[in-house]
């Protein structure tokens, strides 16, 4: 079947907001909290952030544990890696994730605002101007044949989708309400057009939702 | 966490059967029709046993697409490796998976009747006798600190959680009615008292049932 542009463990609000307004660097996802939107993959053994031992495995768990399974890049938004905007002033910011981020792969950074590659642990983020589909093949040459994860925000997802260029997509529907922020949609039925759905209500309070094409 | 012992996408009837009576060549599930009981897996695209392109990718694949990740060893009983009983009549029987075997691992043939290990595709098979835990404790060997599956059939798997050896089980509920046969349980909730439990509808028809140990 080729390589394939997924979206995982993507999740939203009820209303379809991925993230919050106001982002900061202490707030990564504005106004949401994200503690309260992530608490579903949080309790799974494998959510690739955890450092305890423990963790359930079941429904949510088999998501979690299928985020890196033949992935061999990640895009991603600028605003996903950097709280900041406009040109760098200067190179230290290397993401929120420490000294391992949990990529382990080539990771193609979305900016008008290019800067030298780096890699940090496993990971080497590349930073890329150009259009969806430029930036997609270049991920997928860097992938070595297998897939590539599109790694969000909403907005980055929203251009990747109305390029159609989206394979599979999973978001994960929480409870919480954040009346503004980044959408992602106003309704999931927005894809059933384009897309299969299988529409999965996990007892950890989200809904999954798993989008693939018609 | 260590290595688990895991049962993957082992499909039973609503009343509980893994395979029928009256196992043979012909039908290695004996009264049960297997391309019933296994619509919902053959229809995903990373059922292992997939050779034509296309298929589902939704909830039902999330589960196919498990079947290998992390796995380092299969253990099997004697029936789901053939369908003749007692001493090996000669040994040109290996399996009804043809030159390439979806296992790729070493596999461990529960058996009283010992023959020598055979290498088939990148499957190895090794017939061994002796009780559970011993067997279980080879296989995590030759599995070089990867899981092993559990890979049925149902009697197999009986043995091995009244020997509590069995660490998350996934089990899909089929809507077939088999009246009599192989059986894995009366009920589901009989594993309740040591296991969480996720209980999950597909539309595909199944009910998954995710176990782990509590």
């Amino acid at each position: 079947m080729g390589q394939l542009l997924r979206v995982q463990n993507f999740t939203v609000s009820r209303d379809g907001f991925g993230a919050g307004e106001d982002q900061s660097l202490e707030r990564p996802f504005g106004h949401a909290d994200p503690g309260e939107l992530f608490v579903w993959a949080g309790a799974t053994a494998s959510w690739p952030m955890r450092t305890e031992p423990g963790g359930s495995r079941g429904l949510d768990d088999y998501i979690t544990r299928d985020y890196d399974r033949n992935i061999g890049a990640e895009i991603m938004g600028r605003n996903k890696f950097s709280p900041l905007r406009g040109p760098w002033a200067d190179e230290s910011w290397t993401g929120w994730w420490g000294d391992e981020p949990p990529f382990r792969t080539p990771v193609f950074v979305l900016t008008h605002h290019p800067r030298p590659s780096f890699s940090l642990g496993e990971t080497t983020f590349h930073f890329v101007d150009g259009d969806p589909a430029s930036v997609l093949e270049r991920a997928k040459e860097a992938a070595r044949g297998k897939d590539v994860r599109l790694g969000g925000g909403a907005t980055t997802i929203r251009e990747f989708l109305d390029a159609d260029l989206v394979d599979t997509l999973h978001v994960a529907v929480s409870q919480v309400e954040l009346g503004h922020g980044v959408r992602l949609w106003k309704s999931p039925d927005e894809l059933r057009d384009r897309f299969e759905v299988d529409v999965v209500p996990s007892r950890s309070g989200v809904t999954h939702h798993f989008f693939w094409r018609k």
